[in-house]
């Protein structure tokens, strides 16, 4: 094993927060003292929060972890959201002069970045910097990501307790809507990747491929990756609303029309951060338009409206306190990981989630760490494959397969 | 004890349906089993299900429960919303003559109604008429409402398990703004009573009465009870974003203004139901709103946008599949309770829970239930007590005293 050079780690969270970034954060911090970091003669001295990222690692702004109590340590790993704040600074030249500035004034020679695409950019392009200046600093990201559209992995730390939260809610809004018939609009979190609309699926009995076996919802599911057609999704809707007397439909806030138009944004008169994004979340007027349409279309003339309800997941899906076990697990482990790579001799990376057991067998769910270059994944992002749709209004069994292990047991509830 | 008069029950769901309104309907068949109810020589013939409500009943669509499984049973009181079916018909003259139509042709004389003060309204009107017209029908009420609005009881089933839910997610979503800051509005269920709103002050850490404590959010909270302006209310807001670089507000979507006009109501192009109430759930209209209003008085000219963000919890609060422990024995237990009743020779009534434990003493939390007549609760609407408010923006030490043992145990999370 080669020497590693001796100075402080520093570890930031970055991007939007999610149920398990903490379990991420306290793996590194893990693996760190695993590898004797803080103890007298390693050459790991301190272990230190960014506060907010990037943007408190350029103020000079930290929390020291080193000495974290175990208990601590596992309290902060089931806490939702980012314990040491984040950030959506995205870094330009000037500010990665900032960051150098830091990173030797505080002596600083392990960097680790969780976040998503974004964040993985923000990490390799310090990690070039690093290189180009002949600075050892070892830059490792952690990926995490409730939009599950990493690039190289089978899935994101985020993801998964995500899910189990769109699921639940779809489930229970699905029996909702049962006993009060209407037609349910529910929009879920998802810029780009329609994976976590597209669990709402699981809100069906037993997770069905189809939603004529059990007549569950959601019926229909619109992803970003298939183009939205306010025409068409109107006929869906009048068609399921015609046989089932109810309709219940997860949308994704990231649809895009054929020329690839945001439908959200076209609606919004939103804010844009520092990444030129638009804000989608934060909002209810995607799903009221949407509402508004299907009222106005779908009423017959001098009749009695149509009952259309919209709800916005909103925050909550991202944090709400109910983890997916596997979720925790991996974003801990995944945490571990990376501080192993980086206190073995590897000098950058990022780490990628491998499923090694097959998908839609039923075979216990296995999977592992593998390190990848921070190029793989850095600003690119994942969309659902072809096999996981079906048509343009749902979801395939092979999703199903996909996503059960991931999100944990769910209720299963009584039909009369 | 009288002797009860052979012919079939029946029991009913109305109003927005709770995660708990199935433990009420199973306590009800439970109540009428132990009473020997569908047993051979028992007075109690069938106990059957309305179909959505008097809805069903009218046409004689039914769901026989006589035999249900005790496994059955258990899993039918941990499903969320109404098993049966809900409706949203509140009967006039005409509606009444078939009702009792109904009851004569399927020869029923025990009436159970599981719902909120428009249901119990409904199952008042009926049981007025089956006196006048000397048709002996045991007509009970069993109280429902996640509004916590009915008169004569402490609390109600359904309160407490989405008052468990705002919480939960309240507390995540203020570990969010935590680590995002800006000004964030959660819109919270409650269309007179602010109780659901109020419980939102229950993510503060430890529950602690003001927010200068603990610096938790939500650092305000608006409720119908008080009436809301808009200056001041932006004013409220400036004070906490100043002193904290952030804000968290919880809003309750009934809020109104001095002369009692509802906010929502003037801002969402709703739909109006048979009982004439606007539609105030199943939109983000309000919060969007109140949000646009805050970017557009907060952002300092020519400064960079203050960012806010607005959530509407909609109507996975009401039927969110984890349940408060309490919540959900009372509910069962209420519904044993009017089935208890109704076979020990009480002819009409409703239930009401009395806490028998004093609200913020450091004892086991207890209560009994109550028999309590049809009008003392028929189409009443209780509000938040003074003693429960704090000022315009805040709830009472008192009322976090009285909310602690009805939402179960909530998370702790680590701060760093």
């Amino acid at each position: 094993m080669p020497e590693l050079i001796q100075g402080n780690a520093v570890i930031g969270q970055s991007g939007g927060p999610t149920a398990v970034i903490n379990a991420s954060l306290v793996g590194v911090v893990e693996g760190l003292r695993r590898a004797g970091a803080g103890s007298a003669g390693n050459p790991i001295l301190k272990v230190l929060g960014m506060r907010h990222g990037v943007s408190g690692l350029t103020k000079g702004e930290f929390h020291d972890l080193t000495d974290l109590s175990p208990d601590c340590l596992d309290r902060l790993a089931i806490t939702p959201s980012a314990g040491l704040g984040s950030t959506r600074d995205k870094p330009d030249l000037a500010y990665c002069e900032r960051i150098f500035e830091a990173c030797e004034k505080h002596n600083i020679r392990y960097f680790f970045y969780i976040g998503g695409n974004d964040s993985s950019d923000t990490c390799r392009i310090v990690n070039e910097l690093s290189n180009a200046r002949g600075y050892e600093l070892r830059c490792f990201h952690v990926p995490k990501t409730v939009d599950n559209d990493l690039v190289g992995s089978d899935h994101t730390p985020g993801f998964p307790s995500a899910a189990r939260f769109v699921a639940k809610a779809c489930m229970a809004d699905f029996m909702d809507n049962i006993s009060l018939p209407g037609i349910k609009i529910n929009v879920v979190m998802g810029r780009h990747a329609g994976f976590l609309t597209a669990a709402s699926a699981m809100a069906r009995r037993e997770a069905r491929y189809g939603c004529e076996a059990c007549g569950d919802g959601p019926q229909l599911i619109y992803v970003p990756e298939v183009a939205f057609d306010l025409d068409r999704f109107t006929q869906d809707v009048s068609e399921v609303y015609d046989r089932q007397g109810r309709c219940h439909i997860a949308v994704s806030e990231g649809i895009q029309d054929k020329d690839g138009q945001s439908i959200g944004a076209m609606l919004i008169q939103g804010q844009v951060d520092d990444h030129g994004n638009a804000q989608l979340s934060g909002s209810g007027a995607l799903g009221d338009q949407l509402a508004n349409v299907l009222k106005a279309r779908l009423t017959p003339e001098g009749g009695r409206p149509v009952r259309v309800r919209a709800d916005t997941f909103g925050y909550v899906q991202r944090c709400f306190p109910d983890q997916s076990p596997v979720d925790l697990a991996e974003a801990r482990g995944s945490g571990r990981f990376a501080a192993a790579l980086a206190t073995s001799g590897d000098i950058d990376g990022s780490v990628a989630i491998v499923r090694t057991s097959p998908i839609g067998v039923d075979q216990p769910y296995s999977a592992k760490f593998e390190r990848i270059e921070l190029s793989d994944v850095a600003a690119k992002t994942r969309h659902m494959p072809a096999e996981f749709l079906d048509g343009h209004n749902n979801v395939s069994q092979m999703f199903l397969d996909y996503c059960r292990p991931l999100v944990g047991e769910l209720p299963r509830y009584e039909r009369l």
